[in-house]
């Protein structure tokens, strides 16, 4: 397995992804071959420091950057020789098997449209964020923020990929999937909500109903959808605590003994942990980091494209997803 | 002044509300009567329990009371007795200035909206959440959830009413007003937001453009403005954030030394410290508590009403809102 790692995204490259890549090599995230792809000559630089062996990696050179600011769609057709565009075109070519990167969300979600394409019966991908819980699992939310103005049907969509991420990747053999709401009856909401919770309910899904936002924290469902307006604001906000909360208490910490607790505490809220949303409804394995990860989450996310990659997770998104649309028609 | 109190709305009804309306007139919390409405008897007992001189404080009666579970418009239209119709009558009939109630947010909505009207200019009105932020002041966001399906002309008037309110009790001379979306640039986020930033941009206001989920804690603006159904899961998801993780602190802080600055980080998050969701674009003062609400929650709400009717905060909402219709026809 061949895992394609964008060595030039992120607010840190190449230093982190090229670590983080690393990282996972060393800690026996799975066998597979590492492609970093971008700037041969800072690659190279980076890989001294760490003094690697190189047997189970290569590097594909890529000599263009797409920025964070940079217009997404404009960019991806303009920079064909961008670390981006060159890394999704190794899973065209069978050249890899997935790909990594920490940069331009909008950039990967417009190249992953445009070269893996979009799976039959899916008008568009949605980005799933793993969350933190308090249980002992994740949540899967979706749409993070790929799709500002949906329609029931694409709540619907986002549903069964979501389904079907949580049951090949992480395990879970009914998830349960619920939907974001402002309260649990199915009369309450607005007029998405109400209209997919009555497509929700029709279909073959363990669908618990509406949750509200208290219940993200509680991890009282696997799959979580919503439109991806809501699931961005959500999912930074639920950063930002995070990272808000690690400050206060590092400042705490350092005038009192530190309990194993408040470490645990931390980590209920900590993104790193999970690092990595896998872009779901293309024909392909794509990930999309935080353009700050640090190497941990990169690391992460070399092991959820393996585990997506193993599991046949898009043979099955396919079949799935195409026995629901036919069903329909 | 007369401030109502709803004795018989929330989960520990009438022990909190009660406990808290003689809690905010013994702590000075202004020169005020305390309205008691609900069942006389109830009251009398736990007014008994408390020992308290009864100078300042009357019993109003009303002998039904509106369930969480009750249809708001139908409940407050056929309940003439209850204690959120009562209570508000008090307004129209000039006998009080102010109500507060921790009962159902639909029911204290209808009936404030049926008793006491909508302002000029204002199409619905909206729940103003006081969030704890990071900064040294709370950040107010609206809608909270009275408005589900928002047009942009209601998130501009949202604005205004944060603005007003931020500015008369909270003291803030020039409130920040932020549009909550997924980017900062105009263009980002939905149909709803792209339309209102265009809105907010050329109108009188301190606007300070888009804000992200991440700048919600941060506490960068002073008056976040968004539809009622991302302002409810916002506002549920950081009020769970701020329970489950005092849970965690409690457990933590069992098995070691409490460090004061660990006060500070549960602090940040606490609601109750803020208490009272002000209903903002009706023609009268109404306090939305929350139905788990701690006596001190209600001593705040006490103080947040107080200070309405003191800065004559309904004459300026109305002189304002009025100018600015009149301004654009």
């Amino acid at each position: 397995m061949r895992i394609a790692l964008d060595a030039m995204g992120g607010d840190n490259a190449p230093t982190v992804p090229v670590r983080g890549g690393v990282e996972a090599l060393q800690h026996g995230e799975g066998d597979f071959e590492l492609l970093l792809v971008g700037d041969e000559a800072a690659i190279e630089r980076e890989l001294r420091k760490l003094a690697v062996p190189r047997e189970r990696l290569r590097i594909v050179p890529a000599y263009e950057t797409i920025r964070m600011s940079d217009p997404p769609v404009e960019s991806v057709r303009r920079m064909q020789d961008s670390s981006i565009v060159r890394g999704l075109r190794l899973q065209e070519s069978g050249e890899a098997d997935a790909f990594i990167s920490a940069g331009s969300t909008g950039a990967i979600l417009a190249a992953s449209m445009l070269i893996l394409g979009t799976l039959p019966g899916t008008d568009r991908p949605a980005i799933g964020a793993l969350l933190p819980t308090a249980a002992s699992h994740p949540t899967l939310m979706l749409d993070g923020g790929a799709n500002v103005d949906c329609r029931p049907q694409q709540l619907e969509q986002f549903a069964h990929l979501g389904h079907i991420y949580v049951r090949d990747i992480e395990g879970r053999a009914q998830p349960r999937v619920g939907l974001l709401s402002i309260g649990k009856e199915a009369e309450k909401g607005d007029e998405l909500t109400v209209e997919a919770h009555r497509l929700l309910k029709r279909s073959r899904l363990n669908f618990i109903g509406n949750v509200e936002g208290r219940d993200i924290i509680s991890g009282s469902c696997d799959v979580i959808v919503c439109d991806g307006f809501t699931g961005n604001v959500v999912l930074k906000l639920y950063e930002s605590v995070a990272s808000h909360l690690a400050q206060l208490l590092s400042r705490a910490v350092a005038s009192s003994e530190l309990d194993v607790d408040l470490h645990a505490m931390c980590r209920v809220l900590d993104y790193a942990e999970y690092g990595g949303a896998p872009l779901l409804g293309v024909n392909g394995v794509t990930i999309i980091c935080h353009g700050d990860s640090p190497p941990r989450a990169i690391r992460h996310a070399v092991r959820v494209a393996i585990r997506s990659v193993e599991s046949n997770m898009v043979e099955h998104l396919k079949r799935e997803l195409a026995g629901i649309a036919s069903g329909r028609s």
